[in-house]
């Protein structure tokens, strides 16, 4: 049997499952385990959502997600578990454990370098959302949707796709999010509450960096700095810098966009690139990793050491030569 | 016979078309007027594509972008005009002589507002784009798109739904972008050529914006003042300011936001709302128009005067009372 079907059956002769998001959890791995939960509740069973992390504030308008559990007690028994876009088993955290101790485990993942882990594996990486491959679950599952699954599975696509933005927003994935809308749910709904409700104080920090955004190495690799002067200055927190990586990227002629957060005890450096230059392969250089275009690392040094050293291995990556002119600036 | 019918037949009964987009173009009337002008000359027609204004930057990427006219002779003489998206005929601009002198002038629009000026009328406001309309003529004229074709009309979609993000992003906008995509053309593709090619000076622009944002009438209010030495420290020009007003309506809890351009001889006050706060309704009491969520004016005064006047008039919009205490800022 196709391991989606193989889960499929596992699901409807079970009478507990526990499904499990990744920990940072994004609007895929929420967005899909709620909708799962509430296909299999409809069946009559117990479902139990479950993140390590909790839910971030901008996903707290998906239905259902104030039952989200970050823990499960130890003495709770499942008969599946279900981890949703979880590379590797420790992506599910504290969860882990949990996840371990059922039955039978399942993975739903997307990820190309997934890590078999499970008794059931159904990996894609063609899918464009964990949610997409969720929504033909809960279709073999035989459950007809409502509009609160629908809203949970277009909030998995389209914040897995950047609101269709990105290279994996695929015809599929369009016409996934024209299905969904047949039940209520919008893309405009799903916009709004997820990016349209920024905390003023991430705003002026988007702005401080904006502002003070540097170019070097021909054009081609934007910096910004975010110092606690930064934050101070604008009542941000680190909590508030998602998103800034991505807003330098989109600088004409930029490839590689990075932010060197100086927090307390170390720097955070976050990375985006694009046109073939890899913020993977630039992080792992610095002790980190990630995503070809998106990725992070947290090197060991002070602020100038880290931004020369992180600058050096961009210069590789864009493929400026020795004897190119830097960009006026 | 219907309008769309009846456009198609006397297009296919023509020899010299002209087809006219508005002033300030968009993606939707350049994008569909590029990809009717190609279909036509695959008929063998000869097609003239032009735009008061000509092509923005933004815009350059269009297939056939670089035969967009600004102007034709007094003595070119064609069988039909095509004005896309011109709810009066004064939005053809400088053209409107050239579209009157046609023997047959044909408008397609989508705005709910539009005033007949044409022989004949085909307007559907719930088109999420003029593009969708002209996609369908052309199924109509019996031509099968290619990739140039295909890319033109996705770029109308994508544009004019704001990359899918406003309530005008249909199941059907949603569709036509995938099997657009069928022929090679991809969203992510026109996102970044679009949104994603930012002129550094903009991008630091809309830094100094965020940076400086002010939030009023318990945080319903955002605005923003920018100054001639914001524009000398960015290195930005009066071009540069678009999407800065959307920016600060994306902030929680606003309903309306106000940039304030202090320009050499006036005010320029770009003004966006959601909420049902109308943006028209403070910018027609300011002097300009709009649409109910975005919309400008000039009014006459100094900067002083006119952000308070306009803070006056916004109060009374998002419906703040007089015992409501102000947000901390």
């Amino acid at each position: 049997m196709e391991p989606r079907a193989a889960i499929a059956q596992a699901l409807a002769d079970s009478v507990r499952a526990l499904i499990v998001g990744h920990v940072a959890p994004d609007g895929d791995c929420l967005g899909a385990g709620l909708a799962l939960g509430a296909a299999l509740r409809r069946l009559g069973k117990t479902a139990v959502v479950a993140c390590a992390d909790g839910v971030p504030a901008s996903l707290r308008f998906l239905p259902g997600a104030g039952a989200v559990a970050t823990a499960v007690a130890d003495d709770e028994a499942f008969d599946v578990a279900v981890t949703l876009e979880c590379a590797t088993l420790p992506r599910a955290g504290a969860l882990a454990g949990a996840v371990r101790r059922a039955r039978l485990v399942a993975a739903i993942d997307h990820h190309p370098d997934h890590v078999p882990y499970a008794d059931l594996t159904d990996v894609d990486p063609r899918a464009p959302a964990v949610g997409a491959m969720v929504a033909d679950l809960i279709r073999r599952l035989g459950v007809s949707l409502d509009r609160a699954m629908a809203l949970n599975l277009l909030t998995a696509v389209v914040t897995d796709t950047g609101a269709f933005r990105y290279a994996n927003a695929t015809p599929g994935a369009l016409r996934l999010a024209a299905d969904l809308m047949a039940y209520g749910a919008s893309v405009h709904e799903v916009v709004r509450a997820v990016y349209e409700e920024q905390p003023v104080q991430a705003v002026r920090l988007l702005g401080t960096a904006l502002t003070g955004v540097a170019l070097h190495h021909n054009g081609r690799v934007a910096t910004a700095v975010l110092t606690p002067a930064a934050l101070a200055a604008t009542g941000a927190s680190w909590e508030d810098t998602s998103g800034i990586a991505a807003a330098l990227r989109g600088i004409a002629g930029v490839r590689l966009a990075m932010v060197f957060e100086e927090r307390e005890d170390r720097i955070r450096v976050s990375l985006r690139s694009r046109d073939g230059a890899r913020a993977d392969r630039v992080a792992r250089a610095l002790g980190g990793g990630g995503h070809p275009e998106a990725a992070g690392a947290e090197p060991a040094g002070g602020l100038e050491e880290v931004v020369a050293l992180a600058l050096d291995l961009a210069a590789a990556e864009v493929g400026v030569v020795d004897d190119e002119q830097p960009a006026p600036v």
